[in-house]
């Protein structure tokens, strides 16, 4: 019997995964639900035990010796409650004890969402082999998570690499967390399609005003979407130089809708990061995209439970 | 023979220290020079030779196991050298060598003068029992070092913590460093002291001009040194809530003579912090002042070269 086998789930606003992964990173059996994020939070959890309930009817379900669980944030690791933004029926819903009943005592670790992605691509992604590194999503929102030392860095409320919400605009616009500049709210996709209206440009007979439409009409010229991507990308720079400097990581992985934008994203943000990481010890620093694509949070999800060591 | 003595060396741009430091943190032989800062590099290095001498005279020396360098950055612990700002004959100088050499072939551990006082700041301060801490010094520069799972965060290079050079202004004034909208640029001494001039300060009779002239003036009442150091509370804010967003710090402990300035600086500190630390998980961070004063580079080169688990 393996034991380096470990149930893996990634809890989002839209749906809720599973899946049973082995030490190697193969996804072997998955189930899925949609999140039923308007009811209240006993039918949420009650797509969970489906999920729970749909993987255990594998025989590989008595293998898996632990549970990895990746989930929107804000969570909290150190009290194993879970109060996703966009779940509004969970607030401070311990997700950690009720899961652990279900799996039938089965321990259990929690991470944000931000931090699952970035134990996959630790794990089978662009930052293999990167003792120290930041992985970014670039969506909805902006989330993020960091690996130092060889380790994934969670915190201790399973939070760090909130890169989202920091400011790098001190006097700048109000962001919906509170605070003011954060880079979420210049460089998110809804804020790069936003700003690309305000500016003046114009959807095509399609009506498409997503953050691709304005990538697309960037791709094609379009000056007006070009400035909205590289303001995103100068605050992204400076979000990821301040990281750098801060904890010295030498890469930088983003994933995401947002970075689906490629050059148009990408090339300068590589130029931004120039002006922003200055000093010797992160000139160094190179930016690339995620390679883990949409399994990325059940792969993270189980590379947090697998034991340490086994995951290479 | 006690092995848990080791000898710690702190180097700046205006003195060498050296001392030996047993493992209860407490200085037992001191030496100091002054630094020939405007020589040749060997000449510098002579003047920390001239300290090991002074120390290798006391009979504590033979016991002495190993030693720790606190030094002006940047700093490079992978490569052993130093290229100290301040010290232009040392330009990747290989100090971790030339000391390993002078010193019998002792074990050395470099770093970063904010790594070594946030690392003393862990085991006699004001982040003692805090896993997860942030350091900074507020002087003519603005450093920093992290604490982080319990154990000092020097990063690969020993340079992690520098909070100084973080931009929270993106599109604020050029800094030094080549970067824009630097901490250290809003927040040092010299800029407290250049933004209250450029908004009609006016030093007193004495003639000074510094920061502490502007924080006695604000404390009088003046509103023009009062929005001086209000503006740096505010840079300060957002680079430690950047810095508890990014890997979840729970206190930030602030040293350096700008810190000297007290409730002039940590009243608008405390408040601006509401401002950005918005997030659940960074809510409860505390900031207060440092507590282990001038001793804090030689007792953090100590605690950088102690073996761990000698350190409480």
């Amino acid at each position: 019997m393996r034991t380096d086998l470990v149930v893996a789930l990634d809890i989002g606003g839209t749906k809720i995964a599973g899946a049973l992964v082995d030490a190697g990173g193969r996804i072997r059996v998955r189930a899925q639900r949609p999140t039923p994020a308007r009811e209240d939070g006993e039918t949420v959890m009650g797509a969970v035990a489906d999920v729970l309930d749909a993987l255990s009817g594998s025989p590989l379900w008595a293998s898996a010796g632990a549970v990895g669980i990746g989930s929107a944030g804000p969570v909290d690791a150190s009290a194993g409650t879970v109060s996703p933004v966009n779940v509004p029926g969970w607030r401070g819903f311990p997700l950690v004890e009720r899961v652990h009943r279900a799996t039938g005592g089965r321990p259990v670790t929690l991470v944000g969402d931000g931090v699952a992605m970035t134990a996959a691509e630790h794990w089978q992604g662009a930052a293999r082999g990167h003792d120290n590194a930041l992985c970014l999503v670039v969506s909805t929102g902006v989330g993020g998570g960091l690996v130092l030392d060889g380790r994934l860095h969670p915190g201790p409320t399973g939070n760090a690499g909130h890169i989202g919400h920091i400011s790098v605009d001190l006097d700048g616009d109000p962001c919906a967390c509170g605070g003011r500049g954060c880079v979420e709210r210049i460089a998110s996709g809804p804020h790069i399609a936003r700003r690309a209206l305000a500016d003046g440009w114009r959807p095509g007979p399609d009506g498409d005003s997503s953050a691709a439409a304005v990538a697309a009409a960037a791709r094609a010229g379009d000056p007006v979407a070009v400035a909205s991507f590289e303001r995103a990308a100068r605050a992204l720079a400076a979000g990821i130089a301040a990281t750098a400097t801060l904890v010295e990581v030498d890469i930088a992985v983003i994933g995401g809708g947002v970075a689906g934008a490629g050059e148009v994203l990408f090339a300068p943000l590589r130029r931004s990061l120039r002006s922003y990481a200055t000093l010797s010890f992160v000139r160094g620093l190179t930016v690339v995209p995620a390679l883990t694509g949409t399994d990325a949070g059940l792969l993270g999800a189980a590379a947090a439970a697998l034991p340490r060591g086994t995951v290479h």
